[in-house]
């Protein structure tokens, strides 16, 4: 008797990055998938969680840095022991998520995970869990799958994935071959991606049989799989600490897509639903005045309880993280995030440069902001 | 026997006015005055104390208002108790220097007073004492001076004075009579009054016999005049509270020039000085801007102990009253005023739009910022 497909989900949620383009909100003690960046109310994570509990149940895992356990448990109380896996110290992507698929593999080889970062925003939800049910039945016959995003804009910030031929799949009519991953382009190449109608964004969503994640990391990264199956093997019992302090240190530092995606996609293993849902990953500021659009009164976006803004002959957004009154006259699409003990001020045009910002005051020692 | 005019002067520093254009550095409980606005390590009304030192000696009288008794004499510790006149509520310059007069008129009536406000940047110094040592050898003819700025810009923002005959006074080369007092004018007016050369800003420097000036005030101000000289009586006695409580609040609230200066231009009896020194009243933040260029390297004017700035393609003057971390990105010409209860960002053209923001945010009710 073969089980349904959907009852071998397991939801993973990476929540790392810090999200240094939303710096000073942002920031190592409280990363961007702690914060409410929609004004609905809801954390990044928690929004994340609700959006996969329907499909998962409570069948759901969280990897997280060893500083956010309190952070997250307070955002998913329903989160067991057992449900969140703390690293150490950060690894990259394809550390955490195998990690996942190794535990999730010990205790049950039919496993099909699917991971989904913490830290972005997507509507509506019930086109985007059609989608990962659409994957979930694909990734049943024997593939990692992915959720591409049709491109809203030719984006030079992401990478993109070409869509190869319709496959033939009960359950997921708009499932599709991958034909290859690429890089984040120029804005000349993005414009005939996003021309061809062939390109969408790689928004880093995967959902795969747990077995088959693991044999192409086995593959590509051999040291790392090794490694990581020798965590798992341990992960529920008394040696885990040991065992992770002694291993985990040691294991090479990689992204998913080089170590799983992309070769996997040149062995045909990978196949790809469209997702038609919106899709944001709140990479900087402007991202912020999108998600929150201003009254028609004010032009000004603001986040923040207590704000108290005063805007004149202003627009943009104000992230107010104290109660200070912040008075704003005279420039147009400013960001202003206001912390207790760091101050960003800059224009939505100049949001990516808001890295660099944080860069300078490392290299400049102020770290006790970042 | 003649007494040499300059033994009969005395330093009258006004030091009133919230300085609203300079919120939220300026306030109700830390004016304008208190503040270190040049960089120099001196507050503005230290400045102005040191400025007339060398021509009045010890000879000075403070006119505040009861609430900057503490901070005042912090910064003038050399004051004596009977060199300190409190307002118990504001009521304007014609009462302000009128009581000052009064005061010094009881105490010796043939003395020459010279006003100057705590809050103007003055320099060269020498510059400025010998323009006031020239008006105080023509008050000594029995004039009232005043010391005009000679205007290096069409500024709309101050009143005039249009300049008369040269006068024969020993001492004082550049005297001459005042035609007239005018208000502040158009753009248009204002270009035509420096092109002629006749038009001075009328900086609200006044050098003057006491009983000259009372007299003035006599003529135009009869209720005001009275109630000045008696509590100018009791002032020196066991009386003054009681007298001040009884008739402070009933004086009417009007200012010097519409009082003495202009009806004695008119009289014939107002003389100036042209002052060829710089003169700045600090009027806003653009003001802060022009008195404290930004270095070469950094295009950022910062003012405060202990502020930390990074500024990556900006420009403008950065205010810090804290520690915080304050970063700016891509805006030319910023004006940040950090405090610990109040954030104001604006750019320097919109300086004067300052004014108008506070008085919104008295309107709403956040006046525990103001």
């Amino acid at each position: 008797m073969t089980i349904d497909p959907l009852q071998r989900f397991y939801g993973v949620i990476p929540a790392g990055g810090v999200g240094t383009r939303l710096w000073p909100l942002s920031r190592a003690a409280a990363p961007k998938f702690l914060h409410d960046l929609t004004g609905s109310g809801s954390t990044l994570i928690r929004a994340t969680f609700e959006r996969l509990t329907p499909l998962a149940g409570g069948r759901m895992l969280v990897v997280t840095g060893r500083a956010h356990r309190q952070a997250v448990l307070a955002q998913l109380p329903e989160l067991g022991d057992d449900q969140l896996v703390l690293e150490s110290e950060p690894k990259d992507s394809a550390a955490a998520i195998g990690l996942a698929a190794a535990i999730l593999h010990r205790r049950d080889p039919d496993t099909i995970m699917g991971s989904f970062a913490a830290d972005q925003v997507i509507g509506p939800v019930d086109v985007f869990q059609d989608a990962v049910r659409e994957a979930i039945h694909t990734a049943a016959t024997g593939k990692i799958v992915t959720i591409g995003i049709r491109p809203t804009l030719p984006s030079t910030g992401f990478g993109y994935i070409r869509q190869g031929e319709p496959l033939a799949v009960p359950g997921a009519p708009s499932a599709t071959d991958v034909a290859e991953f690429v890089e984040k382009p120029s804005e000349e190449v993005a414009r005939s991606y996003v021309a061809s109608g062939d390109y969408l964004w790689n928004a880093g969503m995967f959902v795969a049989p747990v077995a088959l994640m693991l044999e192409h990391l086995g593959r590509t990264e051999p040291q790392l799989h090794a490694g990581l199956l020798e965590i798992a093997a341990a992960w529920d019992s008394p040696d885990r600490d040991d065992v992770v302090d002694r291993i985990w240190p040691t294991l090479p530092k990689t992204a998913i897509d080089y170590a799983v995606a992309e070769p996997a996609a040149a062995a045909g293993d990978v196949a790809m639903i469209p997702g038609t849902f919106t899709w944001d990953d709140v990479g900087d500021f402007a991202a912020i005045g999108r998600l929150n659009p201003a009254t028609e009164s004010s032009h000004i976006t603001v986040l923040g309880e207590g704000a108290r803004v005063y805007a004149d002959q202003a627009s943009g957004v104000v992230v107010s993280d104290t109660k200070r009154v912040i008075a704003l006259i005279g420039i147009d699409n400013v960001v202003i995030v206001d912390t207790p003990d760091a101050l960003l001020v800059t224009t939505q045009e100049h949001a990516q440069s808001v890295k660099k910002a944080v860069e300078s005051l490392k290299a400049s020692g102020d770290v006790d902001v970042l």
